[in-house]
């Protein structure tokens, strides 16, 4: 334990004296703002570097320190940082105006390209934020069924809305926040436990307005779903008549041009799509069937029978349309070299993080995405849900993270999973990997 | 009567005459979209035109018809459509990455701005909308109270959080939507009626958690609040331990250079921002006091004891900063002059628009925001609440805004207030003035 803490306490001389442009920039940030940051997650101990800039895999700090990226716009910017032909794009646009307020000709190409490969899009509505898709996929789904109880995951994370607010975060008993009402109509169910599931999910029976699920848990601990898990609850809900719904804010485009879903052979009724569609600009995206969309049309249901969903002032605002639009036609284009580059360099990255640390952690993630869970002392073998994750020494994991900021100038979120973009590159992967082996010996 | 219907029908013969290619895109976009649009607001008959592009008081649509825009993109566009600073600030900040993902500087300048002059914001939260906002402000006072029940006021629009979205549109007794749960700790008030409201707040005692007010109710028909009522509203929240939170979205820096609550004597416990602070860029603003706020702060809080609030992956993301930073700096340099010369031109508009009608309209609002009712047959006199504003012909209100939309290239959002930019001329109100006149007498 001593060998491990001097690691600690050294990282921690390290990121002080190197980061002092930062910590007084902190410190102005805590007098304007609550905890200093917009994003509780944002804030890290003992205080987070402040960004200046960032290009390609790379974040530079007000220090100019410079970190490899692999938090990337909370997974957003799978092109990396001010990728040059999306900026072209949002520039060009902004010469024609950035908020039409009305509609406007730049969503179309947007759907045309979503819609051609998210099946499931029959009808798409655009508003601002994933926290606001999956707050409208609720209300949608209750407002089909005439039901109110909806089921999540144990773990399962869909941004800040009261409707979903439930059962986040370790342990998941305990209320995720004061202030919350009417969370009696969430109920949550173990991931990856059909049997677990379904026993929760009947006894909810003809309540059960729907399920939302992340093919892959993010915040949860970047842990796929099963398919066959997958399917048997869709085969679930299509039998009590309840929406399956699948959040792939995270997953949506991540793996490949399109969602995730098809791989696993679902048919959801309800996709949330956001991150990476936007292109790193505001964007949260619910798609559907047609039979379960036309709720929220105003023209063709009264204010009691449909849904009101929004989107809001800056719903498809045309920059968020020309970004992602420029963002989608590269991932169609330069798609399978992308997403095969990627998921090479990310596989690669969990297998010799797994090596370095010699038995002290299982790496969960698919492709791009990878994370590793500090096994030891925990029990744990595998990690197949978020009370697994959760039960392995998260403590470790942020040490090991802020030891790679501080000393090795490579910026995972500590504590969170890492994506690789395309502007990554084998050599940067090489250097995660240097970084870690180091790390692994000094704190074996 | 026969005479307007043939006046509405030449509009829509003009408007259907000049707007073939938008016709068709719209089509295209009810193929991809719920009902064509992405805000439900957007949506007017026969179809909306689809704009292709936007710059100062103008918008151009498909068909390149130019409208002067008294929307204004939701009214957050108060320097006009594609201001060159604030495209500048957009185009430089390109260049150092759109979504840095952690904290970053761009953030400071613009707090340092807002806390500057909006003195409740002494601590400020930024998230990606006002639907955010307004969510995160009632989840906040919740829990700093321990008590369930919000106030609204009958017709006041908050956005489309679940939490306020009660009693917006008439007749208030009848559900906004379906799929909603918790409404019953929501309670509405008549507007700018102290006893009633009292009243309704009484009965609410020592369970009220607090009240949200609009100083101008937006959506409800533009009118402004009195500041007796308010004051005495905020004297009992005070008395009773409920906050007093002030929903500024559309009002903030609107009338001048911060908000308009320090005009009324107030002084509320939460302001939330949104719109032209943004210069037309996604944003929201939770603005409180530090003994409020603080319950948000996930450092100084337990999991259930803290309100958990994001803002997301978006929130205070560089682009937005930036924009809003430079809408700021214009305003405050040169803030004088824009407020007076738009407020001018609104008192003016709404003046001659009174007279043009010749006693058929009543028309409410401040400075440069207006909004005529047609009160005939509606034995309403003075429009001082929603429910007024609701009785008044508001059909009548959307064929006028369609007139001129088709005969004059004039842009209301049918049925909606009307905002003066920076961007609007003299010669473009007399060109309002002259098209409304000249309606007012084909409808006589």
């Amino acid at each position: 334990m001593a060998i491990k803490k001097t690691e600690y306490q050294n990282a921690l001389a390290k990121y002080h004296h190197k980061t002092s442009r930062s910590a007084a920039a902190f410190a102005k940030s805590k007098k304007y703002h609550v905890n200093g940051v917009h994003h509780n997650i944002r804030y890290f101990e003992p205080y987070p570097f402040v960004t200046k800039s960032a290009s390609g895999s790379k974040l530079t700090d007000l220090d100019s320190n410079r970190y490899t990226d692999y938090w990337m716009g909370h997974w957003s910017l799978i092109l990396g940082h001010a990728k040059a032909k999306v900026a072209r794009a949002v520039s060009e646009q902004l010469h024609h105006g950035w908020m039409h307020g009305t509609v406007n000709e730049s969503t179309l190409a947007f759907s045309e390209s979503i819609c051609k490969t998210v099946k499931a899009a029959e009808h798409i509505r655009y508003v601002t934020s994933g926290t606001e898709a999956t707050m409208y996929a609720v209300r949608l789904a209750r407002a089909a069924t005439g039901r109110k109880i909806v089921a999540k995951i144990d773990g399962g994370w869909h941004g800040y809305t009261s409707e979903l607010l439930k059962t986040v975060n370790w342990p998941f008993k305990t209320p995720e926040s004061g202030g919350l009402v009417g969370s009696s109509n969430i109920i949550s169910v173990p991931y990856n436990d059909i049997d677990g599931t379904l026993d929760i999910l009947r006894r909810a029976g003809k309540n059960l307005a729907g399920i939302i699920i992340e093919p892959l848990l993010g915040g949860g601990g970047c842990i796929p779903a099963d398919a066959d898990y997958m399917r048997s609850v869709q085969e679930f809900t299509q039998k009590c008549g309840a929406l399956f719904m699948l959040d792939e804010i995270v997953t949506g485009f991540r793996f490949r041009y399109g969602c995730i879903y098809p791989q696993m052979k679902l048919d959801p009724d309800i996709v949330t799509l956001g991150k990476i569609i936007g292109g790193g600009f505001p964007v949260g995206a619910i798609c559907g069937k047609k039979e379960i969309m036309k709720f929220s049309d105003t023209n063709a249901h009264s204010k009691t029978d449909r849904a009101y969903i929004g989107g809001g002032t800056f719903s498809a605002n045309p920059v968020t349309m020309s970004a992602g639009t420029a963002t989608l036609e590269i991932l169609k284009k330069n798609g399978s070299g992308i997403y095969s580059k990627i998921g090479l360099l990310g596989r690669e990255a969990g297998r010799k993080i797994t090596k370095a640390f010699d038995g002290r952690v299982v790496v969960t993630g698919k492709d791009s995405m990878f994370m590793p869970h500090f096994t030891q002392k925990s029990g744990i073998h595998k990690v197949k849900n978020a009370s697994d994750a959760a039960k392995c020494d998260t403590a470790a994991l942020y040490r090991y993270h802020f030891s790679l900021i501080a000393r090795s100038g490579i910026f995972f979120l500590p504590g969170k999973l890492g994506a690789i973009s395309d502007a990554h590159t084998k050599s940067d992967v090489s250097a995660l990997i240097a970084a870690t082996e180091k790390y692994a010996q000094n704190t074996a």
